[in-house]
């Protein structure tokens, strides 16, 4: 039960709290001189101010307190640092804890360790003001706000040992991730899961004004949270005493909380949603700093977010106010003669794995187990020849998914914005439901899929479930997303942050082992929105991905069922990537059956020799595709062709790894221009059918040989309420337009093709009458076959 | 006060209800017999059912109840709707009011143009089942969710006489967006602005899930709308007369509280933030749709989302189902012999632009007044010569905006995410300060910059900031985002739509008069990071942009102020535009006169004779940039070049408007090929220094003739905590590697260049070393000036 802390904790708290304060404003300001052994001088600032106050000292506390109970109670607890610009607080930390030694010796634990640490901080080629990946102990990047604690959740999920703690900032729980992010209690099962506790941090303010929270009634702030199905308690105040006991307490109450809560759940079977315990810290921004500074309020006013006084090295009266400020904190009293914390304060800290800036679920790659993986070819879609044969690719992969949840019941999470059953992966269902805490009707039983044990994730909320899956796997799981390709530019930004991290860790950050990549399956693709018409056209997020890294990003356009096992399969092995396939969910013209498919994808780019007339020889043209739609219709104009001019030799050519057409000097995956001149020739036109926007393909291939002879067709925003085949000829990548592309571009089809042009023409003005009276398409059309 | 609906009141109001009921099925299901004047066949049902039954009838409901509202109380009523995909209630009521048949005559008031009406639903080249711009009164696109309420608030900003009654889905609720835009309330001014009146439609089911706030306890519900500062009035229930009794009650009680919070704000001065009432609406979802079928629950269920029976076709029971379902509305007491709604119901509905399917608000461009600008020449940055002095390009575009401000009080808004003094718009607050309806401290006074008249808004939210320039755009008035380049892509995917809307607007429904057009300045940009590194550099928002269509997007690189405020006039005065503005704001290099801006701006792109040798002649090497800083280091370049090659003749291109690189058949921008080739030359070497990803110059520019001789530098994704040197270093967009790129590509530069380009890497290891040491760049770099 809980006791209040002694004069002795309090005073051991309260010093450890000041060694980290002092840590951090040392970070801010000192070059020289770190433990203030000398007279503060001029010549001891950094030459360049850059840093951030505002929320360290609220943190620091936070982080002490929990250290206290994790010694306490051994707990295994994870910290989250949602306030952006609040890394000074987790570094003096991870220092304290002795973590940051161990990882970067350069910055030991004595004087001139100190004094690294210290220059390293916000400096050129140093550590960020924000938490990043170089940070042990973090998986929270702290650039950019919003997803604090939806990352929290997903490292909570299938870790029932672990407590995460999130720290929110309140100018983060301004933005639309993080506001809706508070719903995921809704998804976390007390019996399965760990707990994640969110301590709302109100410190009042961000850069330059107040936030929202803070100047809204405390009772109207209290209702917020328990509309969102939380027991807040609110600890407030700035005088560190007093707020040591209260913290104590209140932490001590919700552990307590927790800890009920999952017994119940555990042992007495109770699953019904808890509401979890949530704290609202209000402390001063800016915390111990000067009250005021030239009349202007710093202490508890946003003149406190970054560095709170600029010009000590030229002002002497302001370099004396920054000796008092830091002399307050009284470090002599904290560090020994070498310069490392006094034994008594270390002993305060956990130990070992035990501390939170060296847990190892903040370096997720070291627990990570590969998936067990079904067989994919076991699901395998058969058929006697290529192009015969209909099929709902995501529907077969839906078959795979669900074994690979059956193979891995805690270790693999589906995460959809209520999507995943319209994306036709429902045969998920069979082997696990909806993850769902919030209440269960009866009627639920007929086709709702819920359950409180379930791992596919569903929230309409892209921005929460990318949060998941990023904690999930961030801590050592493995998952995929899926959603719709328009409405995947929701998380743009979340993604790009994510590739960074990625890339980061993976040149710069050796320390961190590799995690799972994030896999993510575009569907209900931009080429079969008919009813949903215009909004629902998007295929530019292959475009957001092609700007990150190339050690981390990949693109995938499987052709069809086989093609699409096989790249899932090899994405859910992988690791460090951001894996993005695109795959429609209609059912769609089979090709290559298991063993072409998974040569084809192995290649990434190959040629068919099934649907080409070119065999050894050089072709009059080259269609190529990269995408399911794309591709039937290339292969249908291939057809046509073959039909009317039986001596024009076609090669067709299919891509399935888009960076195959980047230089291999851009990308480790691209073609040598050997072998990408001898697949797409050195002067035959191409004619490239594209799922995406046609200039994504210049941008890969203009530096190619044969570029000037590339021409490629895909979406160019030209869409409505249309059939496919309206849509398709709007943007001009159906079969008709296609084979007169090719009339146009080989001279010799330009005189005796005049007339196959023609009746091409008129059959793009019949079929798109017919769609027109009839809401559909031709049958000749959905239901084609490749004729030879 | 409020009085009860009177039998016959009640009775009308259910009649018209049914009436729009009728006509949501009808669109669902009925190509002919619209109002089943024949036994319903199955010749009578589409080919194809596509649309959205679920949130229909709950809305319609809705709608039907203000329309009493506004008639009684003659009020200024605008309707969003939120739920997705219930555009069948607001065509449904459009045509009731008989401004669809105004506005499209082929679907009049009569059996044929119900027919047309019907048919036109859902089918190929006809109207969305989500609501489109093609609806008239709407103003909110259905396709992507999250974004009603900050549209609603956006459009009630500066519109004091206004309401508009914001219908929130309760799938909708569970984005991110929407989930904070709920605080708008603390950005809305009773005196000045209008009022927001949400109604979150508890519909209880997603496509093929429950939703959160449906499955939450009523007290919790009540809690969160508590926290978020509204009074929440419940209605719940599914007979109909309770219902009617109990809405019109609750709707009578909400706009009674609105006049009373207006009342004491405007004639008693009370500012302090008010409750607004809000309501909770629980319906079944489907709400009138059969019980069940085949023992599958519909009404109340996720089954209704979409078109409840399917087979109706070829299944004859279901047909009947149907025909009883249609008939449950009882059409013939509703509609005349020739197919018009009985002159008893149009009674009810509002008249003219009361109606809120023809609140000219609605088609704001209607309304719009140009901006009284000041004239941007008055803020010009004066210089001697060019390159020789340095000021902040966005500290001057702030003073022009104070003065936009203080000559259009109550017409144009500023928007930033905690960024705008960040940002160096400061100047504004001296003429409007930040909106602000939460509280205010004492200390506020102190820089804070706070009113409850402000109409800069600022909120640590992308998604409200845009959804509230967007509402305000589209009801007529004007205003400026202005955001971290980074971040702007949180917001891609609404800017996506915001630009999809606008381009169906111009091409397709010309009934909508032009609006504003949406500014955009990106400013704290990828190349001055320096202590917020790698998450904070990503220039790919104009990658996205770039794949919008050419008749609604803009993307402009001024390189100093005088061309920043050319551009930003030119955008403040220009319509139906996503105007994209990328400009740092920390100090650079001044080049052009005021005079020179406008012509280089004008033009988009022109060869700068100040710092170019070529004159009258054929240059050795065309130096070209688009952005500030890399046309500062291109121009540093030009310098180490004359100076070291005085005969070396270089012609020094830069580009403002970037889609000027286009060839002119892709975007009304584009140069012709005549004009590229004479300013790009046809064979000479273009040193292009970009400020972006510079794969973007290449997908613009891969149809140029001399596309071969094109080498771009630019963001490559090499970042870190960096000076500014360090940085372009890393990427290549530095003077000296610029430099280096000249020597390599000029023929004639190979052998007599060959010490040069060992000085130039030398001057990178010690700018480097440098840098390094002092985390800082030489004063040499950041002074420099232009040498001639």
């Amino acid at each position: 039960m809980a006791k209040e802390l002694s004069p002795l904790d309090l005073e051991g708290i309260d010093g450890y709290w000041r060694a980290a304060n002092y840590l951090s404003l040392g970070m801010l300001y000192l070059r020289e001189n770190p433990l203030l052994r000398e007279p503060l001088a001029p010549s001891h600032i950094k030459r360049r101010l850059l840093g951030h106050w505002g929320s360290d000292p609220g943190q620091s506390f936070i982080w002490v307190h929990l250290n206290r109970l994790i010694h306490e109670q051994n707990l295994n607890m994870m910290y989250i640092s949602g306030p952006g610009h609040g890394a000074p607080a987790s570094l003096a930390n991870a220092y304290l804890e002795g973590t940051y030694s161990e990882v970067y010796p350069d910055r030991g634990q004595d004087i001139e360790g100190l004094r690294q640490f210290f220059r390293k901080f916000s400096s050129p080629g140093g550590v960020g003001s924000h938490c990043t990946p170089e940070l042990p102990g973090s998986i929270n990047e702290g650039g950019e706000l919003g997803y604090s604690l939806s990352h929290a959740f997903g490292a909570a999920f299938d870790h029932p040992d672990l407590i995460v703690t999130a720290v929110v900032g309140d100018g983060e729980a301004e933005t639309g991730p993080l506001a809706t992010s508070w719903h995921s209690n809704k998804f976390l099962n007390p019996a399965q899961d760990g707990a994640v506790l969110p301590i709302l941090h109100l410190n009042g303010y961000k850069i330059a004004n107040p936030t929202i929270l803070s100047r809204i009634s405390p009772s109207e702030l209290k209702s917020l949270f328990i509309g969102y199905g939380y027991s807040p308690y609110v600890v407030e105040g700035d005088i560190p005493m007093e707020m040591h006991r209260t913290m104590a307490r209140t932490l001590d109450r919700c552990i307590r909380e927790i800890r009920s809560i999952q017994r119940r759940a555990r042992d007495a079977g109770d699953c019904r949603r808890p509401r979890w315990p949530m704290i609202i810290l209000r402390t001063p921004k800016g915390w111990t700093a000067p009250k005021t500074l030239d009349g202007h309020k710093i202490e508890g006013f946003w003149r406190a977010h970054q560095v709170p006084i600029l010009d000590v090295e030229s002002n002497p009266a302001h370099l004396k106010i920054l000796s008092e400020w830091l002399s307050s904190y009284r470090p002599e009293e904290l560090f020994d003669q070498n310069g490392q914390l006094f034994q008594k304060f270390r002993d305060l800290a956990p130990k070992g794995n035990k501390r939170m800036s060296a847990n190892p679920l903040a370096n997720g790659g070291l627990l990570r187990k590969p998936l067990r993986l079904p067989d994919y070819r076991n699901y395998q879609a058969t058929f006697s020849k290529p192009g015969t044969k209909y099929l709902g690719n995501t529907t077969v992969l839906g078959e795979f998914f669900r074994d690979v949840f059956r193979e891995n019941p805690d270790n693999f999470r589906l995460m959809g914005p209520d999507e995943t059953a319209s994306n036709r992966l429902n045969a998920v269902y069979e082997a696990s439901q909806k993850a769902w805490m919030a209440d269960i009707l009866p009627e639920d039983a007929d086709g709702s899929e819920l359950s409180k044990n379930g791992h596919v994730m569903e929230m309409l909320s892209e921005h929460t479930l990318e949060g998941w899956l990023e904690g999930y796997l961030l801590t050592g799981r493995h998952g995929f997303f899926n959603t719709y390709e328009a409405f995947a530019h929701i998380i743009d930004s979340m993604v790009n942050q994510h590739a960074k991290w990625l890339e980061k860790c993976k040149t710069e950050v050796p320390w961190r082992a590799p995690i799972s990549s994030l896999n993510i399956l575009l569907s209900s693709t931009v080429w079969r929105q008919d009813h949903n018409g215009f909004t629902h056209e998007d295929p530019g997020f292959i475009d957001v991905i092609s700007n990150k890294s190339p050690y981390v990003t990949r693109v995938y356009l499987p052709p069809d069922a086989n093609c699409l096992l096989s790249v899932a399969d090899h994405c859910l092995k992988s690791t460090d990537y951001i894996n993005v396939i695109v795959a429609d969910k209609q059912p769609h013209l089979q090709f290559l059956d298991m063993d072409s498919a998974v040569r084809h994808c192995a290649k990434g780019v190959g040629l068919w020799e099934w649907a080409s007339n070119d065999t050894g020889s050089v072709p009059d043209v080259v269609m190529a595709s990269a995408g399911d739609v794309v591709t039937i219709e290339s292969i249908a104009a291939v057809a046509i062709l073959r039909e009317h001019f039986p001596d024009l030799k076609i090669r067709v050519v299919n891509v399935v790894d888009l960076f195959k057409l980047l230089p291999e000097s851009e990308h480790p995956h691209g073609l040598s221009d050997r072998d990408f001149d001898s697949l797409f020739t050195m002067d035959k036109p191409i004619i490239f059918n594209f799922h995406g926007y046609p200039s994504l393909i210049h941008k890969l291939a203009y530096r190619r040989k044969n570029h000037g002879n590339l021409h490629v067709r895909g979406y160019k925003e030209q869409g409505g309420l249309n059939t496919p085949l309206q849509l398709a000829i709007a943007n001009q990548i159906d079969r008709f337009n296609l084979a007169i592309d090719v009339i146009d571009r080989v001279p010799r089809l330009q005189c005796t093709g005049a007339h196959v042009k023609e009746w091409l023409k008129d059959q793009i003005t019949d079929h798109l009458n017919y769609a027109r009276e009839e809401g559909l398409d031709r049958p000749e059309i959905t239901d084609w076959k490749w004729p030879f």
